[in-house]
């Protein structure tokens, strides 16, 4: 709800000339919504402070008062403690004089002690829009850049979620003789700096600083400061979800579907193979397709009975789809054709456009997207491999699997889109439903992809690689709906980019892109990855295993690499590896016996793997205890595959117990496998291949280090937590 | 030099039955250490404390004074910014109230303003002796644990690094119109503590919080507690470096020398091999050692024509080396042997002993401890794998290289002996000269073999893995001194336990073993490591690169795989990857041409890797510009061995161009191939290890991912500036 009240102050500051609000002002406006701040006054002569200040009660703060005084503090205006009216007098006269022209009145406060202080605050991500701020205040806020994030607009529950999540949480408990920081208060003001970002454009930044907290627990803003945007800076509405987008999505939902499903293809540019270049129009051909394929090139030469057309018009029908293949300075004319004959789903290829971060490649893209914005065209690109649909037979670059699969992939880079592809189906025997390579997003951006893949059936988990994003907001809600239903993973890079742009407030200096994302993957349960390797490792616990909800997790191996270390993989993946209670310890010492093995956490048992039933004994009993949540079985295998049977090596005979006894033992809970192998035998080597294949066939994911394993793990975790999170808000909004 | 009057008032404190000074005692005696202190005086009646505050000064503080007062804020025992007598007189009685019985007398300080407050003090770290600490002071000081630690004695160099490792050292800049903290001061403070704690093993630990900072920079330590040691803590002497250790540390050098250079083995406890099971003394003989060999076992059977023997006492000579395996029980009567036959050198493999972690084991290893110790034998184990020395032959574990090499291992895990050299020599082709698996540490510990390689000639790269350490205070001494001539790398496992100890003080409560391992690591000079992998990474770049001195890095590869993610991957490794000038950017662009490349900082172009010379002219472009440091050339193997060559694939061809062109371009600074594979295509396979091995023979270290890379090379370059750190230290001393 907008106020008229505030509309109207921040018109009168910008007709002034000002950017900002004064102290008094801000207070003011924050006191509208709810939040509190310290009573105060104002006076323009010594007399009246004083009289002020008996007022309000002794002691008091003064404090210089004036449109353009900001900083103060540095600037000696703030003058505390006073606590009779001679020295107020003195602080009155102290601030007139250094504040010099810039002086309009002193502004007088109760002096309010507290130890604790802490700051909050709103800013405008440029990806995201408002964004609110809470954390350690005080002169140390920016010094130590304890702070967090969260986009509005904030639930409860989220708000409640930041206030953990600083380093100095501890300030908010009992301490030193005071009281529990009154936590509803704070999140209420969390939410109320929510609320103003979502109603007010006209806001850019807020900053509350110090929030003090009185020994009673209670929290009262002492200072704050209120930034204007430049009026060609606020957006002319905010989004709304109303009936004519729904209506767009609709529309771009079923034109992807018509790509995605294509039956007639035409790709321009379309060249005769050549060795090791085989060209975009026989990677199609090779890979499949089964639908009606045209290859378009006015000198383009007939080859295996294949007719080239000289252009789109020359078709016998309009296709589902166009591969632009040309370059780039011909593309506009391509586009212009494909308006005109109304084949309005289009993949272009082609780069050299705003990649290039080039004059004349900037100017291109410019041109391209105004004709196909007003063509009205779908498009995929520029700049991209395109699509990827097994089902479709359907593939745009030279080699990919044949099979399909629950997983689907978004990425703006093609050289991702191939080598993840690649890497999930022959690594992890993994495979995909679809995968669309975007580049340059010139009309379809990573939000239509993902809407569309959200109401795809054959998409069980999204994963997605991404550099940067259109409209943040969007992206936010979609994900956050969607990961209640589907596992989203996204490999976000440039995160530790230097984010440098202008800002006017202390909150928007610490805002930088990390902080920022990192509120994202919090508020939208999307799981975070930082490589194609990793986003491979947490697809394959997902997709395997998901009914993960606990964090205790327990490590059975062999030696020397099963000992201390172990606990320091859990403890930096945020697992835990507890001591077993002493009953689980005797009954797991007359399971396994009583030489050499290691019965505490992680379990050190060579007798655990020579002798099969005692592993499912194991297991059994560990299950049973209530005390362990997930089970890691560390093979060694440069020893396992040192013994021969007569199926194989005796790490393949291990591998086949777990799919078919083991697993039954953890009573549904995670069972995952780790290779410990040093030592590039050729037994070995021939053998990995084998245990792997048997493990992923019976559902059993396997890595190839611990570090892997209990990382993935840990982050299947927090994703499950973050549901559940996310229902219970759902349920109190109801 | 110790103190004769700190003495006496510590004996003064434990005489009335008290293990801590009071505020006035420890501040007199961080004074006469030359911290600086507030000026202070006590008062027991109203009048003298008036009188005593008008000496001092409006305004001032006032504090309860007494043996039993601690935590004195908490109780309300501190009144702060007292103005005028009745002020003054007021906070005299509440204190007193307050306080009750434990009250002896009021403390009286200037009341001192500052903004900015940081915290010092001293702990006995159980492993590495007196610490000193360094972070943000005042009430964050635990809630933040913003501090870093050093291990006494402290340099001046190493006191001031502490300053700049704090996340708050901001903080000691010039601040809010206030004046930058007076450094050389606060290293005065750091280096005092340090003195105090090598001086006086009677103090346990010191707490100086806070240290408040002037507005002109000068500090002031405004509290402070010093505890005393329970009188059994107290060390009978702090060990000396004289002549007798030398002695002794001489002995067994020559001792290990002789092990290590072994011409005569026995083996107690030698069986026939058995399939899959060869037994320690099998595996000696088949690594082919061509000394004296000597199987001891009373029902030994002669085999392939060697002869059993039934005694220690019944071999025809003393031997250089006996090594025990034989169960544990019957190890005491074996040691007694031992030095009844004048058989001085002994590995015990058995396991059984401390590690267990049982009564038993526990009661025999303390046995055999008393019979080493009094029988003068230089045991290594129990409990451990023992020695691997390729140039003697000698092995006591199945499989390992036979060729030397530069690196020593010296591990207290045995598995992890044998997987990193396994990993090591067959992976990366790097060899060892001895590698010692020395377990439970009965009377040589790791220093002892430190020692040892440090002496070794053919030893140029020292690796360990330790758990524990018996003596922190020599192997820092040690690893400090071998480290300017030898990298030391260094896994410790453990780190992240959570090193609950009973402490009385803040600092010791902040004090956990990853802080201490990060100050040994920063002292040293040893580089950290966290899994063998990351060990061998880093030995590849050492023993390959070694000059390698700043961190201005680029990466020249192709496609999507060197976009934004490489950024991402040298921030987090602490490299840079500077934009480069306009100057060099039309160098390049010259050099490489227009087409489809990204000519900024990582380079994406196609035309380097296709026309070799070009890669070559861009490599020298970049050396001369002086921009750059060094260079890391990103092999998309998927793409580069699609092509083939007459002699194998193409990808081969440009590893053969790196190593005879290529590395020529760079001047001198360090050139490193990375692979980038996502396609267990079998012709990539099959070219992998050709790749590497050209490289690795070229003396190019080669890495599968970028993280490894970069990560190994910036910790490449932090050891070699902790080098020229260290040299700058030792100038100054002089």
């Amino acid at each position: 709800m907008k106020s008229t009240w505030v509309t109207e102050i921040t018109d009168q500051a910008r007709k002034e000339g000002r950017l900002s609000l004064t102290e008094a002002e801000s207070k003011s406006l924050l006191s509208l919504y709810g939040i509190p701040v310290v009573e105060e006054a104002t006076a323009v002569s010594e007399d009246d402070a004083i009289a002020q200040s008996r007022e309000i009660g002794l002691p008091v703060v003064l404090k210089g008062l004036g449109a353009r005084l900001i900083h103060k503090t540095e600037r000696g205006l703030v003058k505390v403690n006073l606590k009779s009216d001679d020295e107020v007098r003195q602080a009155y006269r102290h601030i007139k004089d250094a504040a010099g022209e810039d002086w309009e009145a002193c502004l007088i406060q109760p002096f309010i002690e507290g130890n604790r202080e802490f700051a909050a605050g709103l800013i405008r991500d440029p990806q995201f829009g408002p964004s609110v701020m809470f954390g350690l205040g005080g002169i140390l806020t920016e010094a130590l850049s304890d702070v967090t994030f969260r986009i509005a607009p904030l639930d409860e529950i989220q708000a409640r979620s930041m206030l953990d999540e600083i380093r100095a949480c501890k300030l908010l408990g009992a301490f030193r003789g005071e009281a529990e920081v009154d936590k509803k208060q704070l999140i209420q003001v969390l939410m109320s700096l929510s609320r103003l970002g979502m109603d007010h454009p006209e806001i850019r930044e807020i900053d509350i600083n110090p929030f003090i907290v009185m020994p009673d627990g209670s929290v009262r803003a002492v200072d704050a400061l209120v930034v204007l945007a430049n009026a060609e800076e606020i957006p002319v509405a905010i989004e709304v979800i109303d009936d004519r987008n729904m209506e767009r999505e609709k529309e771009i939902r079923a034109a992807l579907d018509v790509m995605m499903h294509a039956r007639s293809i035409a790709v321009l540019g379309a060249t005769v193979p050549r060795p090791n270049f085989p060209g975009i129009f026989e990677c199609v051909r090779r890979f499949g397709f089964n639908g009606r394929l045209y290859p378009v090139n006015p000198r383009g030469q007939d080859y295996n009975g294949i007719k080239f057309y000289s252009s789109l018009s020359s078709l016998p029908e309009k296709v589902d789809l166009v591969i632009v293949s040309i370059p780039a300075p011909l593309v506009p004319e391509a586009l212009r054709e494909c308006v005109a004959t109304g084949n309005r789903n289009v993949h272009i290829f082609t780069a050299g456009f705003k990649e290039t971060g080039e004059e004349e490649g900037l100017r291109l893209q410019a041109e391209i997207e105004k004709i196909a914005r007003e063509g009205g065209l779908h498009v995929v690109g520029p700049n991209c491999m395109g699509f990827y649909v097994p089902a479709s037979r359907m593939l745009t670059w030279t080699d990919a699997s044949k099979e399909s699969g629950p997983v689907s992939f978004v990425s703006q880079s093609g050289g991702n889109a191939q080598d993840f592809t690649h890497y999930l189906s022959s690594i992890y025997n993994i495979h995909f439903s679809k995968c669309i390579s975007f580049g340059n997003a010139l009309t379809l951006d990573s939000c239509d992809f993902i809407d569309y893949l959200s109401h795809d059936e054959d998409t069980k988990i999204i994963t997605m690689y991404l550099e940067g994003v259109k409209d943040g907001s969007r992206l936010l809600r979609q994900v956050r709906e969607i990961s209640r239903r589907k596992p989203v993973i996204l490999y976000k890079s440039g995160l530790t980019e230097s984010g440098a742009r202008a800002v006017s407030s202390h909150t928007g200096s610490m805002a930088g892109g990390e902080k920022i994302w990192k509120a994202f993957f919090r508020q939208t349960g999307a799981i975070p990855v930082d490589s194609l390797e990793e986003m491979a490792d947490v697809t394959l616990a997902v997709h395997h295993i998901r009914a993960a909800h606990g964090r205790k997790t327990t490590v059975l191996g062999i030696g020397g690499g099963n000992g201390v270390a172990v606990a320091d993989s859990c403890a930096r993946a945020g697992l835990e590896l507890p001591a077993f209670s002493p009953d689980l310890v005797s009954k797991l010492r007359n399971s396994i016996g009583i030489d050499g093995s290691m019965i505490k956490n992680p379990i050190d048992s060579v007798i655990a793997f020579t002798s099969l039933p005692v592993m499912g004994e194991t297991l059994e009993l560990l299950a049973q205890s209530g005390e362990i949540d997930n089970f890691i079985i560390s093979m060694s295998l440069d020893w396992l595959t040192l013994k021969k049977e007569e199926s194989g090596t005796y790490a393949e005979t291990v591998a086949t117990y777990l799919v078919e006894e083991g697993q039954g033992h953890t009573h549904g809970k995670p069972l995952i496998a780790v290779l410990r192998q040093y030592q590039p035998d050729p037994t070995t080597q021939k053998s990995i291949p084998l245990v792997e294949k048997i493990l992923l066939s019976g559902g059993i994911p396997v890595y190839k280090s611990l570090s892997q394993a209990v990382s993935a793990l840990s982050k299947l975790v927090t994703y499950n937590a973050s549901i559940v999170e996310e229902s219970q808000a759902r349920l109190i909004q109801r």
